[in-house]
């Protein structure tokens, strides 16, 4: 018997479409192997011979997906939250960076970003590091070590950084991202890397071709940020006159999605008609942020539109942009974020719902892993087992407003266990 | 040697205007009898003889004003989200507010409500009971007994309720009034009564004629709701035809500020500057409610401009449109709020910095309740120590980024002492 298997039992929750929450209060959740079998009313006779793990009475629902993460960010994130994108980059972020040449220091800061994401919600994530080689093995290594399942990228960025915080070349970038993959080459079970162009402005025409190369030997997805603010759409049409738009001069490079080339784009605040269309071609998946496109008053994405036109869409902390790790805050800033969006903007993208938001930050992003972010039969079995005591009130209500009030509510500690893939984390 | 006098060693933070924060690391707060002597720097000698209490390494800010919460809504909080005000207030509020005339359901939620808020880093409130008077009573017991110091209101409602909640009469509503203030006369040090008509379409003239004379008779102030949603000032426009406007009904009623009438009004998101301009000549509060005017899609009230036009501004959480009683937190959505108003409908506002949202969190709504809200000398002492470590870095850095952070990313366990006018609450 695998130590992956087992019948859980809890009142459980997960989507089973954009719209639609399926909730079994006394239900158990049956893993084997990592896998679910489904989740019954009654504890079914044919898994009779399973560990039972009894969590009657805590909330049970699939692991959260955070789409787009900065690592290094998490050790001042809720800082220089007065400031726009760029300005913030080159005043808080870029220096924070380049602090991770530092082994000693990235080992204390990345031990404390794990230890955190690891406690709380999320079960997966696909996360930003910095440029350095030896501190994204480290991350990596924490990572596995953490049982968490994400996707982890060195970042490339060889113009439009700061002397301390930017690659030598084209070359030097391409040459070290090779080395990051071949020395971390079947080290991982659950850490797997993914091509990490910061963002245009921070990648020369050259670095962008040799990493189309990279991309295609190594058979790597990629991460990126587009269309998040003002000024960076603008610089980005300066500096790349000959692309129909930004997406499109991701597109160009051979990095914008497709069957062989799985990407995920961070913002999309300010993608418009013709953008949304290309991904929706390519299969691009939009990481939404909306703490982050607040707090750096980037504006609100669409996402309204982007689920009307059938782009896959997931949730991102976006830390530090964004101020928590918790997908639960990611789903509930989405809702708010959408609301206001509708009231102040745009009357014809009418907000997300609480199931909506909830869809997106579980089968979403989950969507980008695989069968990731459910419990009907077949998923992998990432599950979470939440305590909702400190919140809810003794006369209890039903488990779809306890799943409401754990996104409103819960802060990481009212997680009380985490299974990936089946395996028990804590 | 009263027991309110002592010195208070920490990193301390308090606002000296809208725009500037002073910060004292490694400070010395002086509280003699249950007021300030100012801030120094060095331990002054002249009151070497008080009790030092040493929170070395530890934040030290005034205790936070909330301006507008419902005491009753705190035991559902975080649901029912996905409406609209009055459809909010039909679906959830009315019948869980229906719930306190049983004195032991109302002993059970209370306590909860009132043990969370002793707990976390608001030390004064205004609130918003129910209709029913032995529930209020019973409220304020257990404010007086928690060392809060507060602002308490029965709630007046005589029409457009349901057959649940809603008083008999205009008559039947005074006389309880009457009865309540009559009851808890003299029987409180911290807790003090607020006439509390819930809002125009729930209270008749005849009842608001009636309030205004149990207003003059024993000097209380008001507080109340005022331009929050489209629906609800279309229906007021119905109600008092006679009226200029929303906020000109309550003034025509004589409960909207002036010498003798204090006045809070919550919300105020669709206030124009006619209406701004009479808060400005009768020195009404308003009561910024962002989180709650997100949740229920109202929109975001244009706070820089009321600053602009010299009104008065506080904070308030108005659980349970609002999901966190903590002002901190809703100084980071009136920051955060401000921004989307400023991108996605008017740019002629700018956002507001974190500094203007401490100040309004703090002395902004502790004008209200006289000298309160900063260090400065001759200001009533309240206190919190924040114990920031949790997300604070190792190599930290200034006392500023620690309030921003805490701001931010503070929960309500990371206060580990509070003052109140100089008593320690814990």
């Amino acid at each position: 018997m695998s130590p992956n298997s087992f019948v859980l039992k809890g009142d459980i929750c997960y989507s089973n479409s954009l719209t639609e929450i399926n909730t079994v209060p006394n239900g158990y959740l049956v893993c084997v192997d990592g896998i679910s079998k489904g989740v019954f009313q009654e504890h079914p006779a044919d898994y009779a011979n399973l560990p039972l793990l009894d969590y009657t009475g805590k909330l049970v629902t699939p692991g959260l997906v955070d789409l787009h993460v900065h690592a290094p960010q998490y050790a001042f994130r809720g800082l220089g939250m007065d400031l726009e994108l760029l300005d913030w980059l080159h005043t808080h972020t870029f220096p924070e960076e380049a602090k991770y040449k530092d082994l000693a220091y990235a080992k204390k800061a990345y031990t404390r970003f794990v230890d955190d994401v690891k406690h709380g919600p999320n079960t997966r994530a696909i996360i930003f590091a910095t440029l350095h080689k030896d501190a994204t093995k480290l991350l990596m290594d924490l990572l596995e070590e953490s049982g968490l399942n994400t996707m982890v990228g060195k970042v490339n960025m060889d113009r439009n950084g700061t002397t301390e915080l930017q690659e030598e070349s084209a070359e030097a970038s391409a040459r070290d991202t090779r080395a990051w993959l071949d020395e971390t080459a079947g080290r991982y079970k659950r850490t797997k890397p993914i091509l990490t162009p910061r963002f245009i402005p921070s990648c020369t025409d050259q670095l962008m071709h040799n990493l189309k190369e990279i991309q295609e030997e190594y058979k790597l997805p990629v991460q990126s940020h587009l269309s998040e603010n003002q000024g960076e759409v603008a610089w980005v049409k300066e500096l790349c006159p000959g692309s129909a738009g930004y997406g499109h001069a991701y597109d160009d490079f051979g990095l914008f999605g497709g069957d062989r080339c799985p990407t995920v784009m961070a913002h999309c605040v300010l993608s418009d008609e013709d953008e949304s269309a290309l991904m929706k071609k390519n299969g691009v998946y939009v990481a939404h942020c909306p703490a982050s496109n607040t707090n750096l008053s980037s504006g609100v994405a669409p996402i309204r539109r982007f689920l009307n036109e059938g782009l896959h869409v997931g949730l991102g902390s976006d830390i530090a942009a964004g101020t928590h790790t918790s997908i639960f805050a990611a789903m509930a800033d989405a809702i708010r974020v959408s609301k206001l969006r509708w009231r102040l903007a745009d009357t014809s993208l009418s907000p997300l719902t609480a199931a909506e938001a909830f869809y997106l930050g579980t089968i979403g992003g989950g969507s980008f892993f695989g069968k990731v972010g459910s419990f009907a039969p077949g998923y992998e079995c990432d599950a979470i087992v939440v305590d909702d005591t400190r919140y809810t009130a003794a006369d209890e209500r039903s488990l779809i407003d306890r799943l409401e009030r754990t996104i409103y509510l819960s802060e990481d500690r009212d997680v009380v266990h985490k299974f990936v893939q089946g395996a028990q984390v804590f």
